[in-house]
């Protein structure tokens, strides 16, 4: 019988924040696929997974061109496919780890899509809690309520689709906030949106950052795992 | 000692979506506070946490006025939170469900703000699973990818509100679709959203729903519990 194929949400940092169907895919796994090109995402994953791992785990890292459209390096995916089809063919279960929720922003999201398309694959994906949401439970800042529009926007998209979002919405995420920050924190200044912002790198994990006062940290480096949340009122 | 007051998001619906750290909690609960005003809300969270449950658990009920502006019934506000304090002054811990996140949309968020304020009170929020994560996974339907934006749109907001939300997003997200579903469906063909869009009611629960054409689907009455993900492209 072929191996199930797991995307698994292990949630923001904090090991309590997986869930047990995480736990319990993450247990039943036989050989882990562990991205290559990503900012040490991949290794924060596998940290907070690691103690329900299998103790002989396989592990099988993997290049995955992250480039836009990501056709352009259409064989390396072809590879990686090949690769974890001839495992899951084998019998073994296939885990994929991702930080946070899988459907969000993942690479998980072109893995799934690679091997949704195979009928004789069976895949499971595991939601996990995305960061924005254990911030919001950490620093007690409600996110979203009664009648407000909340509007979930990644950093590296291009200024004036941020500014769009920003203007209708009455709360805002801004996610992947590390290589722009100074940007973004003038836009949310200019929308009125920077006196009540909160920014929180490594929400959960060591070295964690709580920052208010958003626009008296403009210029200071900021960790890889940043996030920003923001309301209107 | 003074107890401590948990506020906890227990998911969509699934038990096997609750965190370890959910659990915890639920397990530490003395008390636990039940709203009695909402539309069933309330005992499907306690219907996943009920396995966890001390056995000899006190129930309080608390009716809580849910009118805009809530300061309008703000006596009842005032008795419910004098009586929670009473409970954590004499040393028991306490619990608040919540569906999904407690952070999001949720009761909850007025409880912890009366709480929050109270400087002998230790509050602990923990983050869920919000249902249009775990709906996302459960379908295959990834949410949001690359520099897209993602809204967040309640269906109960204006009518312009939602058409502005949705004009400036890639992906969207629509809850509390039951009321005025048709209309929300007419708005979502209006801005192209509709073909590409998901409805699951009462995902990963008893007589879950999931509907793929929304627009042959007008008319037909839905579960509170109800929720649209869409994408432009």
């Amino acid at each position: 019988m072929n191996g199930t194929f797991y995307g698994i949400g292990v949630g923001p940092g904090d090991p309590e924040l997986l869930t047990v169907k995480a736990i319990h895919a993450i247990k039943a796994a036989d050989v882990l696929i562990a991205p290559k090109t990503e900012k040490k995402e991949g290794s924060v994953a596998l940290g907070i997974a690691r103690p329900y791992l299998k103790e002989d785990i396989e592990i099988v890292y993997q290049v995955f061109p992250m480039v836009k459209g990501f056709e352009k390096d259409a064989s390396a995916w072809k590879e990686n496919k090949e690769e974890i089809l001839a495992l899951l063919r084998a019998g073994k279960n296939v885990a994929f780890l991702t930080l946070g929720d899988p459907m969000f922003y993942s690479t998980y999201i072109y893995v799934y899509r690679l091997l949704a398309a195979e009928s004789d694959v069976d895949v499971k994906t595991i939601p996990g809690i995305p960061a924005f949401a254990a911030i919001g439970s950490r620093v007690g800042y409600p996110i979203v309520e009664g009648d407000e529009v909340l509007s979930i926007i990644p950093a590296t998209a291009p200024q004036e689709k941020i500014e769009r979002a920003l203007a209708a919405s009455d709360n805002a995420v801004l996610m992947k906030v590390y290589k722009n920050a100074d940007e973004v924190i003038s836009l949310l200044e200019a929308h009125g949106l920077a006196q009540q912002a909160v920014l929180v790198s490594r929400a959960g994990l060591p070295e964690e950052r709580i920052v208010t006062d958003i626009s008296a940290h403009k210029g200071e480096p900021l960790n890889y795992l940043s996030t920003i949340l923001t309301r209107r009122k």
